[in-house]
């Protein structure tokens, strides 16, 4: 595996030494868990070359949030991604990938600011800034997002459409604790009470799947039951609970095949995020 | 000449006819004049394929500006593209390369949004979408830009730098009539009258030229210089005279090898720019 950290360096080498190869791309903040092996397997499987980035990228942190505590383990993502047989990890300072009063990006005025973008403002005109400039860096045959952050998926999917980018996007299966819990570098922050207290979210969206399953078409009614096993679980601060389509419409009758459904909470001072999608 | 409409189908063409060749790309917005031809008659002579678009960009124009009147003439255009032995004329429509509620790019706040970018608040950032728009569906080795949109040009350029682009942008001379008016599509828009007004712009640069040549390095009085002669010549409608680096910073002391003087006048309805680099 070689490590590298400048960006150009990274582009020379893909392109003199993998101009012709399939280059699959995993672009992450570290804290790996088995959510991002899960993605860096899939892309060893489906492409010549793996290409892992590690940046944790102050642009899609808003004021007061977590980016001083976010959590910072370089040594074991090394391990994780060597053990992986991952054949670059793009390891950049943050002076490396943005100068002064740069060129923004600006997520789409409807889908970019509802739900997390509504919570978090601007997150996401970060989040696809930075996107952009490793997919640029990177070029990538296929690029691996989770479904857990549905929100960035569906906007990273517009902007490669919207921007005319020549790469695919594959959408990767949410990856959970036997208990249910989705992994997430953020669930470090949970103490024990609050990771019991966690378990709801995943808890509330299997019933909710269920009763869809026993039929039930009703989005507020499928609402209603997610809010109540939360409130069971005494989790009282809900950011949303939200029934969309692909397209991030809210929807008052579940689409089966077209139906994402999303849970923003916070636990402590811990937000999590969760979905299902059907 | 292939002329060709959609953007997936030049992005598969470029890509299976054209993986290993060098491709300059000259951006247009149609009305082509001597001007385009120079940066036409560059990219062939740099190039082993040459890609020529023609899109009049909505996304560039302000409300009640002269999108709805612009120029067309497209068959006049595609002869001189005949002509040049263009490899593939782009000619797109609005909707192939718009959707509704699009991922934006934004212009750096400092150098996006002085003069042109204050006097046309916004027509940055839709100069650079449609730009990195067309950029990512040609993949051109060369970019060709002429001078005369000075700003515009430095701003592309910081765009390649800051997203990574793997673009050479080349920076071509202004082309002037004999008389020294510098080409522009929107010179069909001047009566007689106007025209000679007109003439002034390009005049007053040369005296201003003139001067830093004879030893004057102060910017005011360069200013003043311009101003004088466009005065004169009754061009009461200045937008701005400024000189500047090529950062964009105000000079105060002209930097041989690192000035811009730059003019925007209006002459009755039509906006007109032009500049000199030293």
């Amino acid at each position: 595996m070689t490590i590298i950290t400048q960006a150009r360096s990274l582009q020379e080498n893909l392109k003199k030494n993998h101009k012709n190869s399939s280059v699959g791309f995993v672009p992450t903040m570290g804290a790996l868990h088995a959510g991002h092996k899960s993605l860096i397997e899939l892309s060893k499987k489906e492409n010549e070359i793996t290409v892992v980035s590690i940046f944790i990228n102050p642009t899609q942190f808003l004021a007061g949030e977590d980016f001083d505590k976010y959590p910072q383990k370089f040594e074991s993502d090394k391990k994780i991604c060597e053990l992986c047989k991952v054949d670059y990890l793009f390891y950049p300072q943050i002076d490396t990938i943005y100068t002064k009063d740069e060129v923004l990006i600006k997520a789409p005025s409807y889908k970019g600011f509802i739900l997390e973008g509504e919570n978090r403002p601007g997150h996401f005109d970060g989040m696809l800034q930075i996107v952009l400039k490793l997919f640029n860096i990177v070029h990538p045959t296929n690029a691996y997002f989770g479904k857990k952050d549905a929100q960035q998926l569906i906007l990273i999917k517009q902007m490669v459409k919207n921007l005319f980018l020549d790469i695919n996007i594959v959408e990767c299966d949410i990856i959970r604790e036997a208990n249910g819990l989705a992994l997430s570098s953020r669930n470090s922050y949970l103490s024990s009470i609050e990771y019991t207290q966690a378990l709801a979210i995943s808890r509330s969206l299997e019933r909710a799947a269920k009763a869809i399953a026993n039929g039930q078409r009703d989005a507020l009614a499928i609402q209603a039951l997610i809010k109540d096993i939360l409130t069971e679980a005494e989790i009282s601060n809900i950011e949303y609970i939200q029934v969309v389509n692909r397209d991030f419409e809210p929807l008052t009758t579940i689409e089966l095949k077209n139906t994402i459904l999303l849970i923003a909470v916070k636990i402590g001072t811990t937000r999590l995020i969760d979905n299902f999608w059907l």
